[in-house]
């Protein structure tokens, strides 16, 4: 069960509103990187860990995202909070207002428009967040991978943000949650290497003639050797196809009744490869008398 | 630049058509741990990539699962054959028609229906494919953790899917693919090793004082301690509001026009917290003498 | 900032797994009327309410909205805990693995191909959760109402998975998921009621000879009439267009150069109504001597 | 079925085109709040409906509803008239036209590039429509409130937008298309409250014990109480896990065989927390001499 | 402006009920070859189109269409309609309701638990309409193809819907919408080819030397020569790359400003070619001493 | 299978970064009527084709459709190049950074800050690549059709985005990409035009009586006549109901159980007509005293 403290994780003193910046942090309030996706991340995870270590701590860093979601939404909140007034209340000119959302370096006229001003779970673009960000599976070793790839790209996208403003308080709660990320991609470090064997993932071992092979499929001018593709963990193949020695083909067996449905279908659909039919084309073509360049 | 060689690169013979399976599959073509989604990350990487090791290796690896989407794609085909020109040339009855699009463990009519049997770029469930799955984000040592974490997962989705056909050919092709994941994780991790640092990602550092503290927000039966939250690596703390010290409030400096406004807005939409108003819901409850509970 | 307690806001007690009915509680996980709609709804609007009470009541109930999250999250990890660990396990025969996701009720493939059995933030469809299901716009007057009606779903889309289910822990937490609704409603309604005005939302009064019209548009056996359309809160009127007494077009005022390049274009795409040209379905139809009706 | 009438039902008079103001339209042609929603949400509830009052209601404002969406549409078709022509003519430079669409005040490139002018159905983010927007359950109670709650979105947003452009004729037709969302809402509170009893929705009764309560899940200085968690329509509690008195935990029971494997897959994927493993983060900060700070 | 009239374009007469159908019906409501895409499709033409003739054609059409659309949707309606009263009040065992949502044939719990039984913009895998169906860009050569296009995919799900169900009323119906779409398609490609000149689209003419060359890029066994890749219309010519004689590279010329934060960023986030780390995948593998193939 | 050679389709000169057309560009990378869209479309279109014509054109234009993403790609990844180094290297101030990524015609703001400046599968507005672009149905006749449509949308976005660049390197690329859509086009059609038969699509005839009808659903001044109305291919017919000759209503035969659950269904959600019912709407209105205007 979750409780609330109406105290903020971390103190946001915002030096003035500006749409234009809240509108960037939206990134990492309904972004894909952002702190709903890593609540969600975890707290399904959580829900159906087997292992009372993992779940414990996933379900301990669910909810401090929770509390980073409301970090910077607050911090959303209150860098739109001229702008929200002032549209709801439309003391200034239609032409002023216009500006308002559309002034230098903002892109907030989705959020002024739409939402009114509040914080939204939408990216910077506009776009919608989606549970397609999310992606678990419900093995621990992919999950916890995914995590720390996760926590290092939201730790990146932070940066950003970070570069991009000036105002002293919102940077300093930036740097707040980034440096959680930081320390959340450990824990999920430490938990990966704890469980007795983590690579390869799953039960099913794989083929060991191509386990440990590297297809050179790009070739040319730029192909280049590294540990990536070097002895001794990779033999390094020119890509070739049919590599089991078969026929590279598809096939399927068909019983005669499918077979036969199947070859009537390619009878009543076949083309004419020895035709050279005139085409839609064609007939757009000529009436210009085949004169395109003109045009 | 792309060629195409006709003969797939692992040879795929299938026993008999299932659209169910066929179904099942598409998780690996269309579906978010997919090979479409393998391809365009690496693809999307090495466009951006300044590294010529790197940049060679994630375009290798692209065109690497642009040939398993064929092998996979080949397959769904292949299962879906019967069914494709049975729907297409209805000569069975609508009943039989009917149940082979819906029959015992298949859930295929979608396939059937919408795509006329062919392999779309759907997942299991009929949810088109969508770049919202795919989360690079431009920096490689979060790419590569991506890239290590996106491969484990499509190794696990094709160990379940193994787990789910009898037939062999099909084992055999999937077990091949299955195979590829293992080798294409172990070149990402030689790649984000070789970089000279990798941890944390990006150039700012984080708060030192935040950077290794565990906050226990879940507390109760079940608390548990394992590396992920010991010492040495995390100070363990359990969770306090406004952990910088400050008031744990969320505040904004507006100008005095800004602070007019949004004191209008509020005074405007006020509630009346010593009011008790009847409402919509009582309005609905009364039209029955208030007894709810015989209904 | 939130925190969590180990311990379920309800007790969860389910007498067997069933994957079947897992799938359908997911509409209350990742559907558009379930637990993490409600949470995300009433959240977003705490942050950026100006009203003390309301801003308490928003946190108040998002928060209890996170704590059913779990409960219906953790009633579907235990519904599929058996066939979970099956899969990952793979201790049965492929066959019976497969009748296991397929069987007699049981759609639940997504769930367990894809997420491995855990729970995930889609519905019984398999669709991915999406903040387009959230319709906050940051007016209170608006964004109650809405919470109203969302409230409303939610219980009725719970009384239907009740009247789906034997099991009666399963009854018993759903039962308890949907009381509170009920009670959210009302708080809502409260809320809405307890505002100075609430109608017509907003600042600008509507044109007051079209804002208690109601068009007859459909026409025909069937038109009723009833106090939605009567005296005296309603003029009833035939539909017509124009209301306005002037033209019904609609009309822009172009430049000069404007309207030049404007007829330009015209001019370049315009059609020719005298002609009857041959087209490419002519083409299509010719090459079977007209006989489409023997085909 | 459905009839058109060429004129429109409210004219359109636009002083000049504006291509900015233009894509800001768009939330009412394509956006969540629009008139397709509008339309569609109605459409389908008339479909279904049993009552014949609330049938007729549904399609009359249904087929309205369409009317506004051509309204709103030629509003925009008329703003992007000049920018439409220029582009696909391209009478001007690169850098004019590339300003045209990027001006002061003006995000209108996806209407120019992707769609040429025309209006389509997205909002003014470019995000395209979705049903997801749409809300019906399919039970008249529910459906009601949440077309009371769209209709007010609706008129917000209308406010919105004539808050922003300063043209009279635009002005003129968003308010009278705001003014009917006014007239909307009334219909459907009119028939809500015409219901027998609306009030909870659907058969099922709460459980009393809980019907009636007001849980304080958010705690600390902020908490306010009001009619929405008073006495006498509320009980007013502090939060508290395990409302029924048991032991908040999630339980099912499983048979041997489930248990059995459960256990099995506990045990090949435990973590050891007795460990300190060395972890990828280690590897990647060794190779740095542990100097993260000084990057 | 829209006028409705109570009767149907066409008469449905629905032997019983069957959600089993109605499910697959949707895609022609709400899925991507539907007719709610088809309304729109053609409504948002008519509001930009300068062709009189074109625009009176796309609006009668865009009219039909949304007869079409209640019809398909009376159709679903019918079909659902013992269905949906037997859910809402649950007269029956929870046992027989849950078969009635998942009996043999029946994939419609999507509809029963979260539509009620309504017909829904969703298609018959339950995935949300979205305007991404609807490719038009405001360019009529192109739209009226896309049109044509359009025309010929929902003729065909339709004939595959009529060849899955054996209800003499529900073929009939679907069989004259099946044929509207047949008429619809000949009025657009009469409107195609009306046009002056219809090929190439648009007024910028092509690089000659390329307009007419046929790449063959997939080479083996299985390559086919026909009037797609023939003489006189083609030059068929082997892939290559750089066919402009240049050096086949992506180059840019950056300021020294940019070449130099370039090069830091490359320096940064280098790759050591030479190295041959340990990684995370070899920590995971060490743990089981290498034996990866007894797990 | 597939093979990368290293050097491009086409060479790639740009002449100096450009973060504001780069977002234009995206169009053509991740955008419906982009690259990414062509290739998909094709290849799954091959990969469940019958005829081997067809089969080895559309694996041939699919793969070169994979070379041009590749050029598109890299001519954006080429005017990023300066912005991504320097948002990620962060040598410049925050506000000149904030400017990069926000002046005159420069709405890249996502890329730079979601993606680091890489290509990334959106489109200009930002919205993610989705399959719901993908219109192929599997059945020839009407694929090809689809395909000659995308071909000549993508041809005039080509030609919109030449219109909107001035750098004659880049204008040459996407000159090369128009191109190519040209001929590819002529390569669909004559595939289109030698079937043996194409109009229309199918096996099942239309209804004699309907399949050459053009119903005028749009009525007043703007009727035009045309070939695509005109007799000898039409029969122009006004608009009417129950064109059958039927009732034009919507029956289905219920049993008797069925239809008294239907009864009580309406009985109990039936409104009352004759009421004037208080609202909620009223509720709102009264608390000012009807002075709705005075606000």
């Amino acid at each position: 069960m979750f409780i609330h403290n109406k105290r903020l994780q971390y103190t946001v003193r915002v030096s003035r509103p500006d749409p234009g910046v809240a509108n960037l942090l939206l990134e990492q309030f309904g972004g894909p990187q952002g702190e709903l996706a890593a609540a969600c991340r975890y707290f399904t995870q959580a829900l159906a860990e087997e292992d009372p270590g993992r779940k414990d701590m996933l379900i301990d860093i669910a909810t401090e995202e929770l509390s980073h979601l409301e970090v910077i939404g607050t911090i959303v909140a209150m860098l739109n909070k001229g702008a929200k007034g002032q549209l709801a209340e439309a003391m200034d000119s239609e032409a002023e207002l216009y500006r308002n959302i559309h002034g230098a370096g903002n892109d907030s006229h989705v959020t002024q428009v739409l939402y009114g001003g509040g914080p939204a779970f939408i990216n910077s673009a506009g776009v919608p967040w989606t549970a397609a960000y999310v992606d678990s599976i419900g093995d621990p070793s992919c999950d916890l991978r995914s995590n720390i790839a996760a926590e290092a790209r939201a730790k990146i996208v932070y940066e950003r943000l970070i570069n991009l403003t000036d105002d002293p308080g919102v940077k300093e709660a930036l740097g707040f949650l980034m440096t959680r990320e930081i320390s959340h991609q450990q824990s999920f470090e430490k938990a990966l290497y704890s469980m007795s064997a983590s690579f390869p993932p799953g039960k099913l071992p794989g083929m060991k003639e191509f386990s440990q092979v590297y297809f050179n499929t790009s070739q040319g001018e730029g192909d280049t050797r590294g540990p990536w593709n070097n002895e001794p963990t990779f033999e390094f193949r020119d890509a070739a196809p049919a590599v089991d020695g078969g026929s590279g083909l598809g096939e399927v067996t068909l019983t005669d009744d499918e077979a036969g449905v199947v070859a009537q279908l390619a009878l009543r659909t076949a083309s004419d490869p020895a035709s050279d039919p005139t085409t839609g084309a064609d007939l757009g073509r000529l009436e210009q008398d085949g004169e395109e360049q003109v045009r």
